[in-house]
């Protein structure tokens, strides 16, 4: 049945693919919820419908938690709609809510999905670091008052470069797929009170960033060393490693994909 | 009866001064409403007075309206509560939500008047150039999607340095007061789709700044040159300005006080 369902969607003559930036604080995620919980791709699909004209499915290179951003998520659907492509972003932002916005809309080849076809993720975490907080950075940073130690971190930092087995960070309830991942960049730099993490890797398990950015906050907080971080990454088990960072802070900055 | 009342204010033993920072985009503007209206006046009174124990009447540097926002706002009041000042700060934003933040607090002599003792302030404007708008973005810069030209602009923002009649940019309603005011900063710079334009002079009219930055914008666009801008100046006459820029490109970012 289900699957029924998808063959009649990809019998649609067109893939789509839309890059989307959002501000997640408004949302119960970028997954689709049963109103009247609304998520990203509720308010999307519901967009989409009235310029194609016909039943829309997303499918995202990340399903984003509560409260997560995005500066360049991206999604693909099929769809029998005849708009002109040049005009799909422009009519979707006149439409959506000014924290949802199309950056770009794109014909795909058939075979293309946002999901599975995405060769690399790159994730940025914000925290402010400073006694009192910013009211403007109160969605979009993580507030930790006491100073960090960025030397420390980015020494921890440098062992999560590499193919690596990411079981100590992966969430409790995570999916039972291989925690292997290989991860290109993980970098950190201070600007003022500001401190910005990037990472980028060939994919995420489920929390995997904000586990790893909870665990480095101990190492810039000096309750951890930065050996006792490979420590945790070795061990291979999710009790080792500090709690989890909170979702504000993290943002799905862009999505690579081969060709 | 006002004045008795203001008498008794001022006969209390202390002159608390306090630097406030807060997001203006959940407010009716800084000055007191009547609830259920709330204005930021109102929730830093409810939280002083819980901390002091008497009732707190706030005096603000700079009135700003909704959707304007601030980052270096000072505010006094007269109080007998007895908390010691290092602990006012932590203890109110402990209660304050999260879009108000105190960011210092200080005992002043009694003449200090966040109002009348200020000497300069700085507004901030920003605006966002790109034909689509960043979410991050919707309630703290102007979305302007045509290019401006900033060269222009800053032509035109080099008459505004120095002494001048401002009735050209006073709000129609604004107040039976000498419209000249003397402006010692005037600048312009742009850091990607980011255009922010900071503004100091010794005091400000009435919608003066979003008046003067929408009649910028319209030389950004060529629809007005630089010299235009200064014979609008000239005519002293509200008529020959553009319309009021929105308020949430706002800030109002510093008070400067002699000595």
């Amino acid at each position: 049945m289900k699957s029924a369902h998808k063959e009649m969607m990809k019998a649609r003559r067109r893939n789509i693919c839309l890059v989307v930036s959002y501000d997640g604080t408004n949302y119960h995620g970028f997954q689709r919820q049963t109103p009247p919980v609304i998520a990203v791709q509720n308010v999307l699909e519901r967009t989409l419908e009235k310029i194609f004209g016909d039943e829309i499915e997303l499918a995202a290179a990340g399903r984003t938690d509560a409260g997560v951003h995005a500066i360049g998520q991206v999604v693909n659907f099929f769809t029998d709609g005849s708009i002109p492509i040049e005009r799909v972003a422009r009519a979707a932002n006149g439409l959506l809510p000014p924290d949802i916005v199309i950056n770009n809309a794109s014909e795909a080849s058939r075979d293309f999905s946002a999901l599975h076809s995405a060769s690399r993720k790159t994730y940025r975490y914000r925290i402010y670091n400073c006694s009192v907080m910013s009211p403007f950075e109160r969605n979009y940073a993580w507030h930790i008052a006491k100073p960090l130690d960025c030397g420390a971190m980015r020494e921890a930092m440098g062992h999560l470069v590499g193919e690596h087995d990411f079981s100590s960070f992966r969430a409790a309830g995570g999916a039972d797929i291989s925690p292997v991942r290989e991860m290109d960049i993980a970098s950190i730099s201070r600007e003022g009170k500001i401190i910005t993490m990037i990472f980028r890797a060939d994919g995420f398990l489920y929390h995997m960033v904000r586990n790893i950015v909870g665990t480095l906050k101990d190492v810039g907080s000096g309750r951890l060393m930065p050996d006792d971080f490979r420590s945790i990454m070795d061990a291979r088990n999710r009790g080792k490693a500090s709690p989890t960072a909170p979702a504000h802070g993290l943002c799905l900055m862009r999505v690579d994909y081969e060709k």
